[in-house]
């Protein structure tokens, strides 16, 4: 599949990298189109992988993964044009307010009553946003059965059932177990997965190595 | 032990009624002495429980446990007056926000950059508040192994240590196992598990029967 991976942080490298490794033809999406460490990841691979603007990405990609920060991602799917039209975005995003001292807080107006997967529905209601991936380390994103052999939880959630049927299909590829995928229903879930982070932290500071968190029943 | 549960809802009962059970006295505490919840919850006990307001229970507990809804909390420790001072104050609320409409949210003024647990601390700076058991059903609270072998998570935080481990003690008295306790630092971490509520409600419509968060690592 030809997938857009929007942003060139840890994130959006690590599922690109996942991506092109499962064979899938990947377009690495930026500001510009000579990002230096777009180019330098592209560079990597010997097929598969290729960069641009995030219009490019976007007009590329049958589904486009948002791995930019939180507070630049509305800006940066306006900037993305038409391309995202009628397609699924995987948002991973967390949206973190790097104005304000630690310790760390989510954008107010993006928190509590609201979230960043709600706020990029609402502002791009021809796409079909499915939140996941957001809640854990950026390695286990991708390679889950690192950690307890992959006995951990990855929630989902997104008002379209078909857009969300497909996400599973490729969390599945990427190597969740069915078992461990829990579908948290419309996106508002996002409100609960977002606000992880603030526990997320502390669960950081508390443990050592990987950690993540199980849903048991 | 001579313990105050002030609130006589299910949070309040079941701590109570556990506490009795173990031998401790308790002194459930609430608006006044002749609530009928509370009279009515006393009377199911030979002995060890008794009912007053919640100024009578803060003097009576030599351990506080705030089980009142999150609106109320501060109110109902403001009329306990002196009797809390000096001692340490087990905090299980979460700040509700009732005046909103559904879905449910936190009350803003305690949620991201602040928390209930935050907010106890500094309205009443002579006390020990201690954040803990506010993540699960309430049955979980008192009878963790009744879910896999009570395998998963009590996170604890709080600013003094000699109170967190007098709240560790009780808590592996009441049933919880060394390794599940998970201690998050101070009392800011409880803007984490608060925020807890928006995902836990999720996830109790995504699954079926009881459940609850284990740290995998």
């Amino acid at each position: 599949m030809k997938i857009a991976v929007l942003g060139t942080g840890a994130a959006g490298t690590t599922i690109a990298s996942k991506l092109i490794e499962l064979g899938h033809q990947v377009m690495i999406g930026s500001r510009s189109n000579t990002n230096e460490k777009a180019i330098e990841f592209v560079n990597k691979f010997e097929k598969n992988a290729s960069n641009g603007t995030f219009e490019e990405a976007a007009n590329f990609g049958e589904i486009v993964f948002n791995c930019i920060k939180g507070e630049f991602a509305i800006e940066a799917l306006q900037s993305a044009g038409k391309g995202i039209e009628n397609k699924i975005i995987i948002d991973i995003s967390i949206p973190v307010n790097t104005h304000k001292e630690a310790p760390l807080s989510l954008i107010p107006e993006l928190c509590n009553t609201n979230s960043l997967g709600e706020e990029i529905q609402k502002k791009f209601p021809n796409t079909k946003v499915v939140k996941t991936l957001n809640t854990m380390w950026s390695t286990l994103m991708t390679s889950p059965s690192t950690l307890k052999n992959g006995d951990h939880t990855n929630f989902i959630c997104g008002n379209d059932e078909e857009a969300k049927n497909k996400v599973k299909s490729l969390l599945l590829e990427i190597g969740w177990k069915e078992e461990t995928i829990l579908d948290l229903g419309d996106i508002v879930g996002s409100r609960g997965t977002e606000a992880i982070i603030l526990l997320w932290l502390r669960i950081w500071g508390a443990t050592i190595g990987t950690f993540s968190i199980k849903v048991v029943n």
